[in-house]
Formats: C-alpha cells, structure tokens, sequence
C-alpha cells in the first residue's frame, strides 16, 4: 500500500546498517546537516521528541527533589584545570573562546563540555552548612566536545543533554543518589522508550574523569552494537577537596562535601531509532511519540468522508496524540509518510468503512490491519497504543537477549566477537592490561559490570587468572 | 509579624531603586554572580518562573502553529556578514571561539548573538516550494553579546531566550505574523506577568539590524524607567536576497521568501521584580508564580498542629501550586522568607484556628489578612489568587498611567523629563536629528510609535516642524 517513491529512498537496514540510520535521520526530518563542520541543525520532527524526553525525565528528576538551574556556558581555564584527572579528559576536545566584544581576553574560556567545575565554583560559595544539603541541581543546555569523526545524534560536536550536580553531607548519600539517577534513566529506558537496558558499573579504565565511580546503562542496538546511554558518577570528596566545597556540620567540624553528576543527551534519539527503526523508517514507542495517532481519509473528495474524519480525529485527540492528514496528497503517499515518521497508529477511513461502521487501524511496529466499529475507535485505539509500546520493548528485550552471548575463553570470545555482534558476558580478572588487549584485538570494550553477576567460569577471559567480576564486553557507538 | 533580620537587609526601594533591585535578586535567591565577569548564575527560584515564562509562551507559540527547532550555536564568521546592516549591527558585541580540538580553527566561529544567519542558512537549502512555506520555527537557547556594563537578567554577556524565525510566501504574511506574534507576547505580559505594555513600531533609529520594521512592547518599570520587553521584526526579503532564500511559487516563478524574527528574554525576570516588587521583596503575580500558596503552621508542636497544615497544604494542592514550610524555623522568619520570594498567598494555622475551624489568608501584594472557614480553604484560595492576578495587573496600570505625561513643546518636555520619571508622550516630525538632540540632551529615547495614536499637537515636540507621529519617549534599562 505504501507509496514505493519515498520507500525506496532507504537503504536496507540489513545491507547497510549504518547508510539506512542515516537515510532514516534525513527522511524521518529528525535533522539536517549545518554549514558548521560537525554541528547538525535538530528539525522540528527530531525537536519534538526531545521536548517529550525532556518532559518526561524532568517530571522524574523533580520527583526526586531535583531543582533546575542554569550555570554559565563559558568556563575560565584556570577553573577546569582545578581537578587533574577531569581537565586531561577534556582538554583535547576544548573550543575556546579568546575574543569577545572587540578585544582578546586576559584568559581564555572553554565552552562547557560538562559543567563539573562551573558548579563546583559555585557550590564553594554557596553552601555553609549542613542546612544547605543536599544540593540537587540540574540544568537542560548544550555541549561542545570537538570530536573528529561525527554522526547524526550519536556523536556531535554540539549536543543537547542534561547534567545533574549534586552535594552531599555524607558520601553514604552520594553514593545513594547515583545509584537513585541510574534507575531513574533505567526505568525512563524501559518505560517510555521501550528500550531494556543493562545496569552496571564501569571499569577504572572506562569511567568518567574525575569519578571514583561511573554507573552506566548499556542498550544493544538492532545491528549488535552496543550504545551507552546514560551515566551517573559519584565524585567522593575529590572535587570537593579541588574547589574547596565544605559544610560546617551539625557537630560543628568544617568537613568536604561529597558530590555526583549524571547526565543523558540527544543521543537517546539515536537509540530510538537504531533499536526500533525498520526498513519503512522510523518506529516510535507511543510513550515518546509526538503524533501517536495519524487519521488518514480515504477517497476525501467523498461526501462525508473528510467530515467524519476530522469527527475521528477530534475524538482520538481526546485520549491521544493525534493528527489528521486532510493535504491533497495520496492516501499511499500518506501512509509511506506516516511509516517513516514512526507514527505508532494510523487510522484509515472511506466511504465503505464508513456505511460499515468501522475504521481500519494499522500498527507502524509490525503492519497489522485491525477492523474496529467507529464507535469504539476510543478505547480500541487506547488499549491499541499501550499493546504497541509494551510488545515494543518486550520484542527489543528479546532482541537484546538472542544477542547477548557468553564466553568461558578467549577462542571463544574470539568466534563470537568475529561472527556474532551483540553482548558478550564473561569473566574479568580486573586487570585494565586484559580490557586493553580486548581492546586491540577486537575493537570491543568492557561496556560494564553489571549489577546482577552471573558465574560464567573461574577465570578471566582473556588472561586466564583468577576471575573478580562479570563483564558485559561489545563493540559500541 | 514578620521577621526584622530578613527585611531589614533589603535597601529602600524609594531610597535608592538600583541598589534594592540588585538586594532583592540576592535575597530572593533568584541569581547569584559567577567566576567569569559579566555571567550570572541562575539559582532554582529564579529558573522557576523562567520555567513558567517557557512553559506559558511555548504553549501559546504552538496554538499559532510554531515547531521548535535547535540550530548549531557557532557561527561562521562568513555567515554573519552576509548580510550587511546585521553585522554590523552585532560585531562588537561578539565573542569569537578561535580554537577548537587543540588547533586553532580555520575560520573563527561566533557564538550566537541571534540566529538570523543561521536559520536563513538552513532555509536557504530547505526550502524549495510554495509547499514548504511557511516556515514558523523557534528556538529556546542562550546567546552572547559581550556587554560593558551587565546587570542581573537586564543585562548579561550571557542569556535565555526564544528566538522565532519564520518565512513566508508573501510580504503581507510576514507582516500579519509579525503583529501576531507581538499580540502574543503582550498578551501574555498582560495576562499572566500582570504587567501591562504599549504596543508600537520601532523608530528606524531604534529598529533591528537588517530590519524593515521593528515592533516592540513597552513595559514602565516602578521607578519610571522604560523597559523593552519583547520585540518582533519584518525583515521583508533582505536576508532573503542576502542569503538565497527562494522558493518556487505556484505560477512556476522562483521568488524570494519573506521573513521574521521575535524574541523574550530573561530579562522579563526583571521586569516583574521591577513592576511588582516592595520593601519586603519580591512579588509575584500568582499565574507565574512557582509557588502560589504557602501553607505555615504556628506553634506546630502542639497536638494536631502539623497535621492539620499537611492536611491543608494537600487540599490546596488541588487547586494551586501549594508548599508546606514544616521547617524548625520560626514563624515570623516563615513569613518574612515566604514574603522576600514572592509567594502570593500564605496561609497561617494554629491551634486556635484549628479550635475556630478557620485560617487565615494573608496576600503578599496587599499585606490584607483574611479570615476564612477551613471547609471553604480551597475555594476561597482560588477566588483570592484571581483576584490578586487581576488587581496587580489593574495596579500597575494605574502607576503606569500615573506616570504618562504629554509634552506639547520642548520646555514642557524638559521639565517633565527632569522630574517625572515616566513615559512622555510627544508629537516628532519624523527626523533622526530629533531623536538624537532629545538623547543628547535628556538621555532619553523614543520608546516607540504607538498604535493606538493621539494627536497631542500638530507640531514636533523638539523642532517645531510639522508633527507625523505620536510617540512614547522616556529613560529606559
């Protein structure tokens, strides 16, 4: 049914998985490329899924007590070389500002790629005392990181996100936080973007710079490769001690604070579409889709036909997100339009259907026509809607799992690593030596080590000592 | 009642205005300065009503059909001189990135002062046909334009805001949309910040750089100050030409797009602190408010004391965005704080309330007390915030009609200029020579060109030449 035109505009996603994500992001109207070198323009249909991330997570965020704010974009170079181990993290992918209003300025400014230091200035001032604690703030902005190779949502050299910076009386309640935020995403993941994601901790030699600790939630895409989606550190006292953040406590002793942060980005949208997308276009969970629902009238030059629609679509926009398609387009051109916006639902509707006393609707995830009477079109398309976006992440869950393999030995990573893309699970001895020679083997890496560990063997995978930890490994974005 | 430490940190507003500004957005923990000159830290209560400004205006923006958008924030410096009277209209208040990724940059990148550029880059490729039009995209971000002298959310090298850029078939569509969006805007000032504005055109020595027509809204501040509110330029097809936005129209003719742009800023933070604030702090008009009614309880020891404030604070929650203040703080501190932020209504409980089945409304712009039966508490509370909602917006425009002079000749002028701090409006001939003797002489500016215009004489109130136009004139921020 659908118009061949617009179709066959689209690479197959099994020949050519990384050509199909882009002719997606261009066709779907997510976004365009600028006449900036690495710097993509968001278009309204990319926009708006972001507006419904950001809706949601921030509903959760505040939830938990998290107050919004907004920090500086610019950050002194003396401030972010306060904290050794985060500036060298950072330096290399710094843009600077060294010119403003007309002169050179005494000392140049970094555009945020993270806001660490920015709020740990700030905090240095800003609390006293045990009273002032915890400071749960958060802030929605974009970020510069001067990456060499770039891709559409995945890894821009400007994206969009949000960072959470915590402080802490006690590191027992950083630590408590991080772990808080890590669930808040996970559950965000699971619920609205239909994505299962797996949580763990990331190695030493993986985590974020500055952390003592690094939290992660690893999705798998269609194509096996993994995605880290959203991270929450704790920073212990380390911050604290380099910008002087202390408290004066209850007993009176002037002690450092303990702090955390944690962030997502627009890159979440890559994932949706990489977890999600087929060979029609895009494929949104109802949860995060800005139009759930698209009327789309049959034969509309038809007495009755376009009114008895836009009748459909107003009763529909009660329960959903719902749009009618009244152009002068093709009811094929439409729904082809539809399937590569991702519209969960689209409802079809003639003249016959209307004598019969019925619609058509279709689901965008699997193609399914279901014949419902008019007069139900409410609830059926409700129960319809919350069908598609639990069968959406229990189809990505199965995905995930056909995917994720285990490995007692290196052959065996090897085999799998050569001809099975998705998660391997195996052991590790905790020796950063073994992460680096799967590393430069493979061009895989440790993902995390899950929270939930399972005993594949004794010994580590690649060096054969004694095994610590079970290691999610993969080849990522 | 209320607490002396608090209120008396505060400078007299009649005392000395700029000093009790900067004290209130201290005190009211509104912003906080940062470490980098010229860039203000905004704290939670004041990201708050920001994000009540965004949540209000978006919603307003998209029943008129805008789509939100998000464009690179560096711009080529290439870009920005495309269009001449644009670039110099901002190049000395840019600030440049010339360094990025550890090289020095082939070009220098400007951090976005607005993004006419930007959008007319992208519409140069992205539109095509009469189909695509029109264009109707905003952007929420922050900009740079790299002041000498800032004052918190007047003035900032930094800030937020919305920039709209639409583009249009027609010259006459550009222009509709132009008005529509100031009417959105004053509305919106009038309707929910409770400040009442004029509406007018832009002198041409006023207007934005690359403008045709620059519309503005005109706030009076307390002290007689003027403040430009938000404005809304036609661009007619300069940029249009300047950057190659065509499109083909229905007859088969390639013809140049028609363009707008329209923007708020956080220095509407300002204008309410400004308009509406006291002695004792902020005021904020309840429909902006992030908390309309505080709920405090007086000597919560005592039995049945706290529960009773938890029981009314949930009941308030229903109908209005309610908090309780269960702090170990004292009463009379609760009520001072609760006054320094602004909070509409606060509501008083104690034992003999509760014995009495009452409590008692206080309203934080009048200082009235109110006695009220506890049953009827939610519904008097909601009758109360609309009445304060609508008697703020009435009080300001008393004050601002108070301080509207009319001069009919220069001496007159003077004189009102010197020791009337208001709005003066005056008949102008039309000249450019006027505005700058009138600027020269009085450090005042024409505001804008009313439309709604009286015809004070028929002469200018500066050259004695013959009158076109009646316009506002005053000091401003």
């Amino acid at each position: 049914m659908a118009d061949k035109k617009l179709v066959e505009q689209i690479t197959s996603r099994d020949e050519d998985f990384a050509q199909w994500y882009t002719d997606i992001v261009k066709k779907a109207e997510l976004m365009d490329y600028s006449s900036v070198k690495g710097f993509m323009v968001i278009k309204p249909a990319g926009y708006a899924i972001w507006e419904n991330i950001q809706h949601e997570l921030d509903r959760r965020f505040k939830e938990t007590g998290v107050e919004n704010v907004y920090m500086p974009v610019l950050i002194p170079e003396s401030l972010l070389q306060k904290e050794a181990d985060h500036v060298e993290g950072f330096a290399a992918e710094a843009a600077w500002v060294t010119m403003g209003g007309g002169d050179v300025l005494p000392e140049r400014l970094c555009f945020r790629p993270t806001s660490e230091t920015m709020f740990c200035d700030f905090y240095s001032r800003d609390i006293r005392s045990y009273r002032d604690l915890p400071r749960v703030y958060n802030q929605w902005c974009s970020v510069i990181r001067w990456e060499k190779e770039t891709r559409p949502f995945l890894r821009s050299r400007e994206f969009l996100w949000q960072e959470g910076h915590t402080a802490h009386a006690t590191a027992e309640e950083a630590e408590e936080r991080t772990i808080q935020m890590l669930n808040v995403y996970a559950d965000f993941c699971e619920e609205v973007l239909a994505i299962p994601v797996v949580k763990g901790r990331k190695t030493d030699k993986e985590k974020f710079a500055g952390a003592i600790a690094t939290y992660t939630i690893e999705a798998l895409m269609h194509d096996g490769k993994a995605l880290q989606s959203g991270t929450s550190h704790n920073f212990g006292d380390g911050f604290a001690k380099a910008f002087g953040v202390t408290f004066t406590d209850r007993d009176n002793q002037v002690k450092y604070c303990h702090q955390t942060s944690w962030g997502v980005t627009t890159r979440l949208i890559g994932a949706i579409i990489m977890v999600h997308g087929d060979d029609s276009g895009l494929v949104l969970p109802p949860a995060i889709a800005p139009t759930e629902v698209m009327v789309i009238p049959i034969a509309a030059h038809k007495d009755g036909v376009l009114e008895k629609a836009k009748e459909v679509a107003e009763r529909l926009g009660k329960v959903a997100r719902t749009k009618l398609d009244d152009s002068d387009k093709s009811p094929g051109f439409k729904f082809a339009e539809a399937e590569m916006r991702g519209i969960p639902v689209r409802v079809e509707l003639g003249p016959k259907d209307i004598e019969a006393g019925k619609v058509v609707l279709v689901r965008r995830d699997t193609r399914e026509k279901i014949e419902v009477a008019l007069d139900d079109v409410e609830t059926e398309v409700t129960a319809l809607l919350q069908k598609i976006q639990k069968e959406m992440l229990e189809r990505a869950r199965a995905h995930r799992d056909a995917h994720t393999y285990t490995a007692k030995n290196y052959d065996e990573f090897k085999e799998i690593i050569e001809t099975k893309p998705g998660f391997i699970k195996a052991m590790w001895c905790g020796d950063q030596a073994c992460e680096d020679k799967i590393k430069e083997d493979f061009a895989a890496t440790s993902r995390c080590m899950p929270f939930t560990q399972e005993e594949i063997s004794d010994v580590c995978v690649c060096c054969g000592k004694p095994a610590k930890k079970m290691v999610y490994w993969g080849r990522a974005y």
